[in-house]
């Protein structure tokens, strides 16, 4: 009978002539109701002043074109005659210098080459709309803001808006294999069709390219930091170059990622010491071949040293060594080094929080002007919860830039909905103290702070050729709020959470009420079910999946045991003076207090901290007790919100309500997975019993631990 | 300019509001533009007297909602009551006893559970339509049958139709692995996302299911035949459990691969000896647990004994034993096993092409009654043209099924345009003269002369994760003609090809025309520039793409130079007596005419024959200079087939026409590409010139040589 019941739910959720399958992502476009709206936007539309026939241009009249005729059913209409007899204006401050003001040139002069003013302008008598930046790729930004506007109902022709990017790189790291696998990839293949390439072009690129342009995302490295030398190939490079040519009008430039063996493996040579000439005159040739297909090659990301990548080390030099050299072959190109400070070596026995600060901390300084070292988040790896990266505010004279990380490779992959807007706000507000006492992490990144002049927010694409791009529809909000928080670190994730609701659901209120509080609570649900209170890296072995507090053997700092460190007496890992030390790598601000557990905030105790399991926290309960409640408070929320979710239906399309109730029902499973695999595995060492208030764990810890995933989706592949 | 031509060509494709995208297949039931027609259909729809309230009559409904709703713009109108206040009747023979004569019952009686009788009944005084099946899966055919004489504007009321499938079972077979990867898959990703069942279902396993039971297709295989055992495991059972049950009310019936030695790998035995009681009690187990998820579950699918997969053999048993141990676990539940014939050992030293023959000849009779040995259509694997497999007819007493391959492995993968029909249709009406002197495949395979009970028709699929499915449009027809011909042998591919042309594209004859002779052109064209007169296996190692007559080394019967034996003398596989003697595994009245180089068809010539490059074909003219010949000849017509498809421009929805048109222009390069490299490679044997009238191979054969494909799509992952 249940099946049943479920073949017609399905059927009657496939079989609608027009499903809303997510693929138009927060560009849908959906049908004005309110008449006097789409009287006013339709005149708008109606006569549309258009300098200019480049591509960006054209791009934007497609972008508008569309939007008409979603919005309203119609074309607009486009004219390049007679300003006075059309509604709206588009075009750079020069082009349309005749109409404005000295004081309002001056104004968007100084927003920049990717700056836009929008606001009304009195011409002659009359009153028109006008959307104007320095350069053509000011106007589309513009004009994708504008449609915002429309889309979330607060277009108001009498205010003016200016805006400009904080970050100069806005910038997707796809971790896309040339196979098309995707590395910790949950959303299917590769959206790059390699093999097709370049005779044949998937319309998706366009829509990718929009998509981003559409946020301010202005940079992409399409290839895997795990990087193959193959794409180094002329073969590849033609490829890379057609997506090139396909993403410039949307102002997005393309990077990738260079094997640091790349010399030995494509170039003949024995060595790929970065110090040698022949070296140096492989990677001299390649970086001019590269730039013979694409004139606006971003340049190189490059993943060197760090979990068995080649790098400068083999030979004996540093990063800095490593990556000038790069950086000296496409300086004369205008392109860059992006270097990863996501290091660690298995020869080292030390610590791994601490030593990307003793690789990096003495080379400050020591970098090109075109190298940027990018930084995770946090010093382990994309952990729920992280305290920030020590080596921000760590170095004075090196470009840092940030690298979160989309995919949800530690936050419930693509069976789970995770906000991560309110992660990466923690990280960017979390103050540094270095180099200025009121110095954040935001600071840093965007150079208010830090005083650095290239700067960038990289994000780990989690897109992938699911229909709906990210597997997860929700993922999309996360895609979707990484640009902005890349174009205005800033910005709140409440308010990004409340425009990405309105531009996919539309203006329904109880659906932007609920679906916001879903989503605003969804990562602390997840830090609970999953880490509470500091605990860190104690998932699935290798494919990261699941809980798996017991994996213990073979390299240490990939094991759970090494992080969580429970015993008999208590849990946590000792990073203070007396432990690993690691916590005397940020300032002495927080490293004083911090160094105190009863001082430091209690989501980072385990973190920095081996406690008893009879330790008083401020509730006044006991550091076990206090585990159970975490761990139990994240299912009833994560259930919490699939209830929340579930009393939309009827007000959402059946295939999205469908799909994210059904994903749902996963996550509050894969919660009460963690809560009962994770206390009956921290039990073994408590040997205490679990506060009566939480449902108590259930299961056995053997069925448990007997769980195996060896397909779980995106694993390394091993070439 | 170029450049900016394509962006602006591709942006104009992406941005309609409802681009085709293929997504639809041939179920896109376009609206119905003449308006007498749209009333006669609309008329019929408007009153449905419908029985049955099962899981399939819910289904039909959808279907019929869903027809109504995108030819005609509304809804149907559907009742249970009152018989003549309505149009159009559906139900089963039984269930419309009461209006039906009872030489319509016999006749309807006659066509099978799976049947349907579609015509006019006269009663009362009035003419009403009526579909009727002896089971709801019938009535379901005979819905999908009349919606396509709909779509193929060949619906006519007044005149009566029966259609009853001529092969039991009609099975896609997917080669898709657990990890999501599809083996010799050009379309993404496998559509089965194991990670995220049970608890996730994707609406596109409802439209796969519609896709096939609009065809007949009614069994599916979802697993590699390079079986993974942990598809054996509970864990997985669940998972096709809820696509079985999805399946079902389609009329389709879900079979899993074996690997055989999956009593070791996940039943802790120490042997998968099939005479082991252990092993029988392991698979009796197995067998047990897999009905109690699937109680309709079809059996196995097994390939054993075949490069490098385990088998009876390694335990001394040969494939009787092999088969008959699953086959006597599976009977007691109603499931078959399906033991595959494509079996080679690199450790007999003897042409691939006897092997299979050599195996199973001397086991005739000895396979249980629910065995069926699935054989490919031809000895070597998948060519372009082969000839028909010689185990057809030469065994009496043994169950054969046929195995095609849809998708395109030797045939231009994804890239390349070629229908499939005319070559299935030239083998499933070769005659084998045996067991009688008019025996055909056809009729071994539908038992008709054969006389065999349980009869299959397989092909492997060519579905993925790509938005139309098959990659390559194209694809979409060569799903369509497997599941037509799988149906019913005898139906020719130019009836198959335009139905899938009307129904894909609608009515216009100019695109009918066009395209029909573009379908009808492709296989041989493709024969030519790659596998001409007999040619065969001298493509890419590995990857099997593109052209790569010089492999060499390693297991002799996987390189070109075994195959195609070109010396300074000739060219072509000696088969005959003198040679390996694979032609007299065919009947008599084959091996004698085909010895004979004057008198065997010459599309075989290279097949059978090793011959001097002066040797006159029947035109006149040497080996040599036909060879030549018939590489230009396929470039040629593959270049007229894509300036015939450019003619349509403006014709066809641009996404679609553009989808096309870039792949053919690869289609026409990869042509060049075969023809430039093989008549290369073979003139430094040959050493003579080519025939003046053809276009002269243009390039370097080491630069062909030194091509290379390491990212190539479908190849066999390692495990």
């Amino acid at each position: 009978m249940k099946n049943l019941f479920l073949v017609l739910l399905i059927c009657l959720f496939s079989l609608n002539a027009f499903p809303k399958d997510g693929y138009e992502l927060w560009l849908d476009y959906s049908s004005i109701e309110s008449s006097s709206k789409r009287a006013e936007i339709t005149s708008l539309f109606s006569g549309i002043y258009f300098f200019g026939q480049g591509p960006t241009q054209q791009v934007i009249q497609q972008e508008l074109r569309l939007a008409s005729q979603k919005m309203m059913g119609r074309d607009p209409v486009f004219t390049q005659e007679r300003l006075n007899q059309t509604q709206l204006w588009l075009g750079t401050r020069e082009e349309l210098a005749q109409v404005l003001g000295l004081e309002t040139q001056m104004q968007i002069r100084n927003l920049g080459p990717e700056g836009f003013w929008r606001g009304s302008i009195d011409f002659q008598g009359k009153t028109y709309y006008a959307i104007i930046g320095n350069q053509p790729i000011g106007v589309l930004y513009g004009v994708f803001d504008w449609l915002k506007s429309i889309q979330t109902d607060t277009f108001d022709p009498k205010s003016e808006k200016t805006d400009a990017p904080k970050v100069k790189l806005r910038m997707l790291n796809h971790w896309d294999n040339l196979d098309r696998t995707v590395e910790r990839g949950y959303a299917g293949f590769s959206i790059w069709d390699w093999h097709r390439l370049p005779g044949f072009i998937d319309p998706r690129y366009i829509d990718y390219a929009r998509a981003n342009a559409s946020l301010g995302i202005n940079a992409v490295s399409l290839t895997n930091v795990n990087a193959n030398a193959f794409i180094l190939t002329p073969d590849f490079m033609k490829k890379a170059k057609v997506l090139a040519d396909l993403f410039r009008p949307y102002g997005i430039k393309v990077f990738l990622t260079a094997r640091f063996s790349a010399p030995i493996e494509i170039g003949g040579l024995k060595t790929a010491d970065p110090l040698d000439p022949e070296v140096v005159a492989f990677w001299k040739k390649k970086t001019e071949e590269m730039y013979s297909f694409i004139p606006d090659f971003g340049g190189f990301l490059v993943k060197a040293n760090s979990e068995g990548q080649p790098g400068p080390h083999e030979y004996g030099r540093n990063h800095a060594e490593g990556a000038n050299m790069l950086a000296d072959v496409l300086a004369p190109h205008g392109g860059i080094v992006i270097w990863r400070a996501f290091v660690y070596s298995h020869e080292i026995d030390e610590d791994r929080h601490k030593q990307a600060n003793f690789e990096f901390e003495p080379l400050d300084g020591k970098f090109r002007d075109n190298v940027i070292i990018q930084v995770k988040n946090g010093a382990i790896d994309f952990m729920p919860r992280e305290p920030f990266h020590p080596l921000f505010g760590a170095v004075k004279n090196t470009n840092l830039g940030m690298e979160f990380q989309i995919t949800q490779e530690y936050l419930g992959q693509a069976t789970q909905l995770v906000y991560l807007a309110p992660m990466w706000e923690e990280v960017l507000r979390s103050k540094t103290y270095r180099p200025s006492p009121t110095s954040t992490v935001a600071g840093i990144i965007d150079g208010s702070d830090s005083g650095q002049k290239l700067t960038l927010m990289a994000g780990v694409s989690n897109i992938g050729t699911d229909r709906n791009w990210t597997g997860h529809l929700f993922g999309q909000a996360n895609w979707f709020a990484f640009g902005r928080q890349a174009w205005d670190p800033n910005l709140s994730s409440e308010e990004i959470a409340e425009e990405w609701i309105k531009m996919t659901f539309g203006q329904n209120k109880d659906i932007l009420a609920k679906t916001k509080e879903i989503m605003l609570e969804s990562r602390e649900a997840a830090v609970n079910y999953m880490n509470p209170l500091g605990l860190h890296h104690i998932m699935g072995r290798s494919h990261h999946y699941g809980p798996a507090p017991w994996v213990e053997g073979g390299r240490a700092d990939w094991t759970s045991l090494y992080y969580h460190r429970a015993d008999s007496e208590g849990i946590g890992f000792d990073r203070t003076a007396t432990g690993s030390g690691a916590l005397n790598q940020y300032a002495p601000e927080i490293a004083n207090s911090w160094s105190d557990p009863t001082q430091i905030p209690e989501k980072y105790l385990l973190w920095f901290h081996h406690l008893p399991w009879d330790f008083e926290l401020k509730s006044g309960r006991s550091l076990w007790e206090e585990i159970g409640l975490h761990y139990d408070q994240g299912v009833k929320t994560a259930r919490s919100m699939k209830s929340e979710w579930d009393s939309l239906q009827g007000q959402i399309d059946p295939e999205r309500f469908s799909h994210v109730s059904q994903l749902l029902a996963v996550q509050v499973q894969e919660a009460e997975w963690w809560r009962n695999a994770c206390l009956l595995y921290f039990q073994t060492f408590a040997q205490r019993p679990f506060p009566e208030e939480i449902e108590q764990p259930q299961g056995d810890l053997e069925y448990y631990k007997n769980l195996d995933f060896p397909f779980a989706p995106g694993i390394r592949p091993r070439w």
